[in-house]
């Protein structure tokens, strides 16, 4: 007798994962290189030379049991302080040893906010355009995720439409900035307005509503773009943080949970944290990268392909007349399609093997998203597809 | 508003970390090669030569992508091949890769295991002595963890108890053979009438019954024992290893969970483990670490000194007049106490800085485990302070 929720699922077919087996299909007959593949978030710079270099160095002078030994259950110790000393450094808030929680990536922290603070039943509130695995990450935790519709004109909060939403049944908010698929960083007049809309409303149904941040790009932001620190503005948040953007490791489930120290039940949640992950069977990252990263922890990979790319994409795109907020940070940006249904407007570019995803995935009809972490190279040829594509198709040429 | 069940747990103290806590600090004091710690299971020998310098190769030549990118869902498809072809090898069942899934250690591979076949409120059962861990790892998923008496006798089956407690609502039996704590190794004869029991009755209540085998000691076994494949007996089976005492590197979260190829729904399954993944928030095991353990899948460190230490206490407990069944594999050895209360017994033993766990914790109460993963001069210094705890506490001499 198998778990029939489970068994459900296995018909349900992520549509980026489709798109990228679309990709790889489509290489084996033409050369991966001529096939525009824009479907995966996956990271395309390599990890700092520093963090294989600490890698190899631990691995020839340190103990097996220095190394490969049972980690703490909140992580190695003195990791967790360094991410403390790192974060209290970077954002003025006094964050200890005793806020910081270690996880397998942001997937992992994630997984622990939402049980820290929501019960079966409990709704969590995030904000369209977002990341779609959030539905199994919180559906299967018995919490309920809704999403509030997006603000088209800027991809920032849709207020009028989030203050509706807000009832007393939410439990906790979760924005993801800088943002996937958008690739928008929310303001400092979101994030205050949002503070402020979460603190009037925890004290008119009288209870704590907490802001759980997931921000696995929070070190991938361009030039002339601020980012502000999330936690810095409400007292209840829960940073999750992944390293798997910024130093390109995606395959170590490296993060961490990072509770705000002014929220007044930092430490108590901690080591809540220990308790859940011993009913979810993930006690602790790799003991290794644990230590690797804590050595790296102010570097990043060499990011800057990101912000190049995006200013390829983005002037194409503008010139070609799409409707596109300019991304202020990730590999992402996230136009308007060239007709109603962006599903199918997806579909026509195939033919161009372009391989862009409908914004639908992201609670966003109508839109598509690009991920432009590949080679410059690869964008700048993309470009005279996308311009074949938009001219045979709907027949449009560059202004 | 915090979730309660994580913060009633907290109050709740190991008793294993307490007495591993109690060490520590009678080290700071002492010098800890005087404390002799039999408290934690942590492996004490090296991890094979061959991992670190396999570690150190692909540092040193694979590309970033290559070691640290996401891993597929189930794992990394060369790995699953190779550990699937090793156990074909080794046990003659015809694994494939698809009934292989990497898993964050033996945790997360029974995090995924539990969840396959149980809903809230179905029961498992389990048989003392038992690792403690089994009742929040199976009490947080909503199953109901029941356990069957020991067998005093021989730390096998106590199938009168079992045959009981075996009702329609249990949908899965966890065994742990090499055991923790009895070092017992589950024979042919207790495995056979174990399958015979479960198929007699899936049968008899319309349902499946899996068997759910723990095995993070299986590579840990004694000279003349022999230690059956528990999946050669019974095709609803699910194996979950960790490579944690095998390879020495608990820190690492290295598992996985091998679906019996006989099993009917078995890659329907492995496809499932990938789905309930999204839920716990852990995706994969570290690239690099799989990568790693598939070049060195058919090594061990050295074990041997687990063995000597064995014989040391088991002879020497022997001679004490202790009731001992003697261990198979393990590094752990399970006596019966001199008093009726063993944590009185082993509250005493702290006077002669011998750290031993009462076995209540186990659901055993009236024996204490001794887990020798130490350095066997340490052991033999021990032996000195056994001698004069029994002599002065209970006025016992060696035969």
């Amino acid at each position: 007798m198998l778990v029939q929720k489970y068994r459900d699922m296995l018909s349900g077919k992520s549509v980026i994962r489709q798109l990228s087996e679309f990709a790889t299909a489509r290489g084996k007959e033409i050369g991966y290189e001529n096939v525009f593949d824009y479907s995966l978030g996956n990271p395309s710079v390599p990890v700092p030379k520093e963090f294989t270099d600490k890698m190899i160095e631990m691995l020839q002078t340190k103990s097996s049991q220095e190394l490969h030994g049972y980690s703490p259950n909140p992580g190695i110790t003195s990791v967790r302080e360094a991410v403390a000393a790192s974060l209290e450094k970077r954002f003025g808030l006094p964050y200890r040893k005793e806020h910081i929680f270690m996880a397998s990536g942001a997937a992992g922290a994630l997984a622990h906010a939402f049980r820290l603070v929501t019960e079966p039943g409990d709704e969590i509130l995030t904000f369209a355009p977002f990341f779609p695995e959030y539905h199994p990450y919180v559906d299967l935790t018995g919490a309920v995720l809704k999403v509030v519709p997006a603000d088209f004109s800027a991809f920032q909060i849709n207020f009028e439409k989030f203050e509706e939403m807000l009832t007393e049944k939410v439990m906790a908010v979760m924005i993801n900035t800088p943002n996937n698929p958008s690739g928008v960083v929310y303001s400092k007049a979101t994030l205050e307005k949002l503070a402020s809309l979460l603190k009037k409303k925890s004290e008119e149904y009288g209870h704590d509503i907490f802001l759980i941040s997931d921000e696995p790009y929070r070190e991938i932001v361009f030039e002339g773009v601020e980012a502000p620190c999330v936690s810095s503005f409400y007292d209840n948040s829960i940073m999750c943080y992944s390293f798997s953007k910024s130093l390109s490791l995606p395959g170590e489930r490296i993060g961490y949970v990072a509770i705000n120290p002014n929220c007044k039940y930092a430490e108590e949640m901690i080591m809540m944290c220990v308790q859940i992950s011993r009913g979810i069977g993930h006690n602790c990252p790799p003991s290794i990268i644990q230590l690797a990263v804590a050595e790296v922890l102010d570097q990043t990979s060499d990011l800057s392909v990101y912000e190049t790319n995006m200013n390829l994409l983005y002037d194409e795109l503008t010139k070609l007349g799409f409707t596109v907020v300019k991304p202020g940070g990730t590999f992402y940006i996230f136009p308007k399609a060239l007709e109603e249904d962006a599903k199918i407007f997806c579909q026509k570019a195939l033919k161009y093997d372009l391989v862009l995803v409908p914004g639908d995935t992201f609670g966003a009809p109508g839109y598509f998203r690009m991920a432009y972490c590949v080679d410059t190279e690869k964008v700048e040829r993309s470009l005279v597809a996308l311009r074949r594509f938009v001219k045979e198709e709907y027949g449009i040429e560059a202004k």
